[in-house]
């Protein structure tokens, strides 16, 4: 008897790590996509059924933050797990910039290419054009995809002086700008990353456990979407590119069953940043959010966030725990049984309490204006904003006016996720503490080499 | 064989004929309860577990609206299916109104009391307080709650003159104003008629099909739950009061379980309004909507609303038709096989072909202003705005501004669902046919004597 107890044990050990060691994971990531705009966060007229299936089958983060508001440094602090400040990576990278992600920095794919995982980024990147950057050299076996936004070209922004000079889209294969499509037609974008990623999905999965980006290029304008899917949505063209992204999720998920991996998988969709609110009916929803894109109101940094993963994740449950995109990183290392880099500072936490066994999540995060200037932190309840601005309200690029908030402006952003009540004048002790916290860390950070 | 599939067809026809008759309905009324305040419509801290999970079993509406933004117009065109202007039953009614339901109009439990069903509502009536008005002489067999407001006396508003002179808040048993008790503990008000509730249930869910309206007290202001429930959401007190409402449909959906009538019972979920905006954080969420109660923008006369009924509705569909409280009136008439009166106007259409195939819902809508004046008329997508006001930025009710609109406002609320973008210049046809659809029922409306 005692023997037999022993076996089963062992067996149970072996296969839990077999298990582990198998784990495929799987981000989904929109562009610009709002906290709003989907079916299972309310949106009234997008129509999201698979993701709102995902939601039911598996988990809904209401309190799910990313790494800064805007693309680039969100992007980067998904990928390395890190502030954007820390390694520098804190402007919106343009056809013109000659910088990216530096090779000192450790991405997911590094780590779990190391634990025998295939790796394959597809769709927007940012994180730098030229080769030296891109996913090939940052850890992924295969990339496809536009390595900026899809509005910086003299095609999709013919009046705009900044674009005047850059060359025309680039459709990147394999991580090589050679030969690479140019001013792709954007209708057919959203089905062509879907096809990459089946493809990879059914030959990477067959032989080794995969990490898998898929980074949407919509709905960040210009928006496309094909032609079944035009005139589809309720809420205009807006509201089609969705729709085709909630249909590429469908086929994400059919694929993923059909390969037979569906219990093994680890998906993940979510969004960069809030939408971007001046572009008025071309832009998204941050539903009970005030602002959006760019600022540091919850507007901008809170999007949609649901996990899937069948048998290991409980089916339906909402939870107002605390994340970001930058846990990613972290959990997945932790899951896949890697270890994080022990030379350097991870912001990522793991977020395994929260998936597997409903518990806490982070207790703080910083907001980091660009993220360059840290203009606000929350922990627990709390927030406290040093400095603010309404991107929203003005229709040009950077004319937006920054306030300078002396006291510092103070929220409960789960009592008031609208952050309309200033708590400043009843709470100083706690606006002094949360201050302190700041200055401390703008004494200890030590900023990488601004990337531009 | 050709007899035998006769047989069978008789004997399906007889269980469907059967099964419709025994269809019991329960409304569960909230009440000031902002389309944004529940998990499933993406609110970010209050959590609403049970009422999720009756989304996912059931369908969501996104598009419902109730018949005017204020509690008693609200509630009469709920109970008449009919616009309040035509009962004359508009106004907010107080402690001192003598005014109320008039006798000659007919309730959805008059119908269904005809078609063999057991009646009863409990919560807050709000129709006329005197006996003559009480839901005993309204087609209800049983009525137990609080008759109109809870911050209607002296005790819940000291310095209000408007209550002055008023009664300790009563709370009434059996439709009669005898014996009553005053100034009941509201923090047990949810728990209690809970409790009532169930007790219908299985009293009269044995012998009976039934119609139950629950018209809960919460989260209308001044906010109170039970001592498990304070301090349990991380909304504050609001919250606290959302989520025992979400307990409370928990508790029903087990009674209904228990007494093994859940596969033949609808229940619907929805608000009487929108959120009471200038309440600040004692007040709800409208989440992407713009405004609150009283208002006839979309935040205040969107609600959520969903309904299950097992086996009949699909389970986790969410839905952008269009529909309205007043809709439930005719709905539950038709699947009870009743008649609908044929002497007079009914607003309500029959929502059975969006319930059961998910078919197309109500065209139009006319948006009255506390149930007398016609402020908005909408279309399909297309909502034309002749005047407005935003109650929720003032602090004392009533001292809001109103604007006429010449030409009027038009949103296409689809696609703008915040309503932003004004498209009046642009869609001058359009304006103009709404214009005369307005006019001329203007014309048309025979309003009933005002109730005050």
């Amino acid at each position: 008897m005692e023997m037999l107890c022993v076996v089963t044990l062992l067996a149970t050990a072996q296969i839990t790590a077999q298990a582990q060691a198998k784990t495929n994971f799987i981000i989904l990531l929109a562009d610009d996509l709002g906290y709003g705009d989907l079916g299972t966060y309310g949106h009234p007229t997008i129509q999201t059924p698979n993701l709102d299936r995902m939601a039911a089958e598996g988990m809904k983060f209401t309190q799910f933050c990313v790494a800064a508001a805007t693309c680039t440094p969100s992007r980067v602090g998904l990928v390395t797990g890190r502030l954007p400040i820390r390694s520098g990576v804190t402007q919106v990278l343009i056809p013109s910039s000659t910088g990216g992600l530096p090779k000192e920095e450790i991405t997911l794919a590094e780590i779990l290419r190391e634990r025998g995982y295939a790796t394959a980024w597809i769709g927007k990147w940012h994180l730098g054009w030229q080769d030296q950057y891109l996913p090939g050299n940052h850890g992924f076996d295969y990339y496809f995809g536009i390595p900026y936004s899809n509005d910086m070209s003299p095609e999709t922004q013919p009046g705009n002086p900044v674009f005047k000079e850059a060359p025309p889209t680039p459709l990147i294969r394999n991580s090589t700008t050679t030969n690479m499509e140019r001013e792709p037609d954007q209708r057919l974008l959203t089905k062509q990353y879907t096809e990459e990623a089946i493809k990879f999905i059914k030959s990477a999965g067959k032989e080794k456990p995969f990490l898998l980006y898929l980074a949407y290029t919509m709905p960040h304008v210009p928006l496309y979407a094909s032609e079944e899917f035009v005139g589809k949505s309720r809420r205009g063209l807006y509201g089609d590119t969705v729709e085709e992204i909630d249909w590429s999720y469908g086929q994400i998920a059919n694929a993923l069953k059909s390969a037979g991996i569906d219990s093994n998988t680890m998906v993940v969709f979510t969004s960069d940043n809030g939408p971007w609110l001046n572009k008025k009916l071309y832009g998204g929803s941050a539903g009970p959010f005030f602002e959006g894109k760019v600022s540091t109101w919850e507007g901008g940094f809170r999007v949609p966030a649901i996990f899937r993963w069948p048998n290991r994740i409980k089916a339906g449950v909402t939870t107002a725990a605390f994340g970001t995109t930058m846990d990613l990183f972290t959990t997945f290392v932790r899951i896949a049984g890697g270890r994080l880099p022990a030379d350097r500072e991870i912001d990522g936490v793991d977020l395994s309490p929260v998936l597997l066994a409903n518990e806490a999540g982070r207790e703080a995060l910083l907001f980091y204006y660009f993220g360059t200037e840290m203009w606000a932190i929350r922990k627990g309840p709390w927030k406290v904003h040093f400095k603010t601005t309404r991107p929203a309200s003005v229709s040009v690029w950077g004319q937006w006016k920054v306030e300078e908030h002396s006291p510092p402006l103070l929220f409960n952003v789960e009592e008031d996720p609208g952050e309309q009540v200033n708590r400043a004048a009843s709470e100083r002790t706690l606006v002094e503490e949360l201050s302190r916290v700041a200055e401390r860390h703008r004494t200890l950070i030590v900023p990488g080499k601004i990337q531009r």
